[in-house]
């Protein structure tokens, strides 16, 4: 059986098996989804001003949403996603704000390892910017939707890894779609290799604004979008 | 002098100079205008399509309003643009085609040359699929806005150069700005490293029916978003 009649066979069992979906299930067999997502979660800072709240406190409260953003994906049967965590351009932060947001990518990556995540951080370990609980997912575990979580990641040294041989981003597949939230369009050094041909779907909302309607919408305008991979 | 400075006097000199803009001196005075702009003239065969022609029949229709980008960045003093020919990818379309848009794509170069672009073009020589018209422009020519210009570009034929060196277009520098016509929100494997912090604007029109105002948008657009190069 190849991969891709496997991915068939799963999405469309798990489809059947999805009566949390925000989609109907008439709609969602109809519907082509996208293999692989990127997520940009940009705006917890400015969500955090917004809220009255200094800067650093926005990075916990972009937890929940990406818990329900991936259960929501778990439901829909989307094979891979990757998730920008922070970069090593982000280390150059005050450190109030660096240990904000890699304590809440620590929490994030082990919830959803709890909730049955085939988890792959991909980022420069070299560093000690580079969370230690995380040592341990630098190969992917055993799991069901597999997710790439960008952590101390960075496009150049990324790329730097073809100089000796591959990719250090070498186990993540290409993207389809990319989801960026907080309205930015542009992709901020976000998998250069693999985003490549992926449609970018941007969500004006900040991060913590997040709601399930989101990626509907981004699904749905997905569909519109001819895919040509260049050709 | 930096070459910072040296470009502020320049882009300066040329803003006075600029009595063709399509803004207003007083406008201009106070944009920040990108360094260095990438284009993506994606359209020209739903164009023919749309215009009961056979589909190879837009290329040409795409060289009129090249020329016209040209000549606009050229007022503004726009230091570096870089422009999307044809690639690798796209040579694996219909004969018809692809002997259309490369005639259209060295039509287009020869013009610019002799309207003073200092003209690089980057893409893969060692293959049929180059125009030997263009072999001469491999090395950076003389004179005044730098265009590089894509042709049998491709993005792993780039990516490819750090293996046993540096990047294939290595004398491209970071874009700023992104502009790309069609309605196609992705990049398509448009310069993959100098596009990591770009904005990317997305014009709906196809690509023969450009107009100056699209460039105008998007630099007054551009003005609006914060620039944090990732950080």
């Amino acid at each position: 059986m190849t991969c891709a009649s496997a991915d068939a066979i799963q999405r469309h069992t798990r489809r059947d098996d999805a009566p949390h979906s925000s989609f109907h299930l008439s709609t969602l067999t109809r519907m082509v989804l996208p293999r692989h997502i990127g997520f940009i979660p940009d705006g917890n800072r400015r969500w955090a001003v917004g809220n009255e709240l200094p800067k650093e406190a926005g990075y916990a409260h972009g937890i929940e949403p990406g818990l329900s953003l991936f259960e929501q994906c778990q439901r829909l049967g989307i094979e891979e996603v990757s998730v920008y965590g922070f970069t090593q351009d982000n280390t150059r932060r005050p450190t109030a704000q660096t240990e904000h947001f890699r304590s809440a990518c620590v929490a994030f990556a082990q919830e959803i390892v709890r909730r049955g995540a085939a988890l792959l951080v991909v980022g420069d370990e070299r560093s000690s910017q580079f969370p230690a609980e995380l040592a341990g997912y630098r190969q992917r575990c055993a799991g069901g939707i597999k997710v790439n979580f960008l952590v101390n990641y960075g496009w150049e040294w990324d790329l730097d890894g073809l100089r000796t041989g591959q990719l250090h981003s070498e186990q993540v597949s290409r993207m389809e779609l990319i989801v960026r939230w907080g309205g930015g369009r542009r992709l901020s050094g976000f998998l250069p290799v693999q985003s490549v041909y992926a449609d970018i779907y941007v969500v004006d909302e900040l991060w913590p604004d997040f709601d399930p309607s989101h990626l509907d919408s981004a699904l749905a305008w997905f569909q519109k979008q001819d895919r040509t991979l260049g050709g």
